[in-house]
């Protein structure tokens, strides 16, 4: 099978290559004979040889031609990975629309037909607008507040729209904050933890631009991965556009992750966080309330069991990121 | 001022061109230096003469040269009512895509900067998709199973993050049925209620397709008309995005609507009508549960106050519609 990712030189679509060459990958339902990486730019291969099924395509997704060489052998498996982020998207509107939307439309359309490949969209928790409601579940009101979470959401229902009507199968799922991103900030105004978890562990200063009773939704990034795969195996929902579900994770305050860490290494870690509020981010990352994703949990999406877990598999899949610069 | 209206040869828009150049037109904060009349054809002018301020403009909103003569100079207030209907949308998956999202997204953004154009859109209660929830309200969740309720909603959703950031100022309103539409098919598969009352009105059979106890929402004309100028002049919810509203409207059944004008003429209307199901309407806009519109109500948007006075208002405004080839 083909499978195509989109934004595959980011930090969620590096992973997932990963995943999908390595040795024995059960996650799919049949072998790949053809993986197509297509991003902006690419990072040189990590280590010398390669794989010849993976073809790597250099443009964006705006990019007409690009796209036509992308889905050409048409794809069974697509994972739509690019975006401009939450920050950069509030920055740069015109380029938000672009990417976020205009070509992502333009992805879609040249993916429906008869072959009704698999799509599954990276959707995102900042679809939740501010000021973010006591409670979330599947019907809580989506009333985004961030360009980024109108895009998403725009793009949602179509790709709902072209599932139900039988063009593509799209799935979509509303990722919340996945750790650990390497330290190159790519403008998403929810890599904070990240970069808190992530320096903790090392024992190195940080600042955080949210208080420390700041609730934020968060998932390792083998958990996003493992949930990823199953949206791009799982059957498709029947005659519904009803396919954007946000992703079971875990809710946890920054005071929880910094006393995690202080029960690890008494001492080592409250001193190395300072508190800079930023308030437009403390608002929309800092802030999520409790959520029950029933739709999610019926469908075997699973979140982290616990925090310890989600900082111990966030580690494990940090070190082997040679593209991070800041990496030992 | 200068206000564009596109759909302006459609029926809402002929009505409302019709309002707009009344003697008097209260309805707006300053009068009209200029009125574009924007549609893909034009009907001929109903009267000898004309308002030397009206200037019609043939094309489609997917046409960019159309568009640029449409915005020169930039309006005042948009009246954006040109769409694909929701019968014709799901028959035409591309034409709605282009008129209904991609063409009216281009609109958009022609209009945004520092002048924060008013932009009225024509919304639809289409968004809400099937199966209709027990109740609806501000707080319904928005799940379209229509092609034009997920391009609508995708259209409200970046119009409300225009607002937003300050760059236009934009009302979106969900209409419900607005009778009475004139005889020929525009493609609305909401049209039957128009027929219905229009017929019965006129001692003439009438097919529905859906069952006696169906239940609409319904809306006159002048009503509609009132809705659509109060949008045009209100004040800008200030920094939100959540601009969309469901109007207030009549909730009634296909039996009420025919007990009507039994009422006034006994033996008179039942025998006219004839059932002839068609499941796909009569779910969709036969099946409209009790409805609840705080947030349109608390903006001053207005109901018809009884079925007797939106039948009234509805039969005054039919007459004068001397493009309908059907009214005498």
């Amino acid at each position: 099978m083909h499978v195509l990712i989109t934004g595959a030189n980011g930090f969620l679509g590096q992973a997932l290559t990963r995943r999908l060459c390595a040795a024995a990958c059960p996650d799919l339902p049949a072998d790949i004979s053809r993986l197509t990486l297509l991003d902006v730019a690419h990072d040189p291969l990590p280590e010398p040889g390669g794989d010849d099924r993976i073809v790597r395509l250099t443009g964006c997704v705006t990019d007409a031609a690009i796209l036509e060489r992308a889905v050409e052998p048409l794809p069974d498996i697509v994972f739509h990975l690019a975006a401009i982020p939450s920050g950069r998207a509030e920055e740069d509107l015109e380029l938000g629309m672009r990417v976020n939307l205009h070509g992502s439309l333009q992805l879609l359309q040249r993916l429906c037909g008869p072959a009704r490949p698999r799509v599954v969209l990276a959707s995102s928790i900042g679809v939740y607008g501010t000021p973010l409601p006591a409670h979330i579940d599947d019907d809580t009101p989506i009333r985004p507040t961030l360009s980024y979470g109108a895009q998403k959401r725009a793009l949602e229902l179509i790709l709902g729209d072209y599932s139900r009507r039988g063009l593509l199968q799209g799935i979509a799922l509303r990722l919340p904050g996945i750790v650990i991103r390497p330290g190159a900030d790519n403008g998403a105004w929810s890599l904070f933890s990240s970069h808190l978890i992530g320096s903790l562990a090392r024992g190195r200063p940080v600042t955080v631009p949210v208080g420390r009773e700041a609730t934020v939704w968060l998932m390792s990034l083998p958990r996003c991965l493992d949930n990823l795969l199953l949206a791009a195996s799982m059957p498709q929902p029947a005659e519904t556009a009803d396919i954007a579900w946000t992703l079971p994770c875990l809710r946890v305050s920054v005071q929880q992750i910094i006393d995690h860490f202080e029960a690890i290494s008494p001492g080592g870690a409250d001193h190395l966080v300072r508190i800079d509020v930023r308030p437009g981010i403390q608002e929309q990352f800092g802030n999520y309330p409790p959520l029950e994703t029933a739709a999610a949990l019926a469908r075997g999406f699973q979140p982290d069991a616990h925090l310890a877990e989600l900082v111990q598999r966030s580690l494990c899949s940090f070190p082997p990121l040679t593209y991070n610069p800041e990496t030992p």
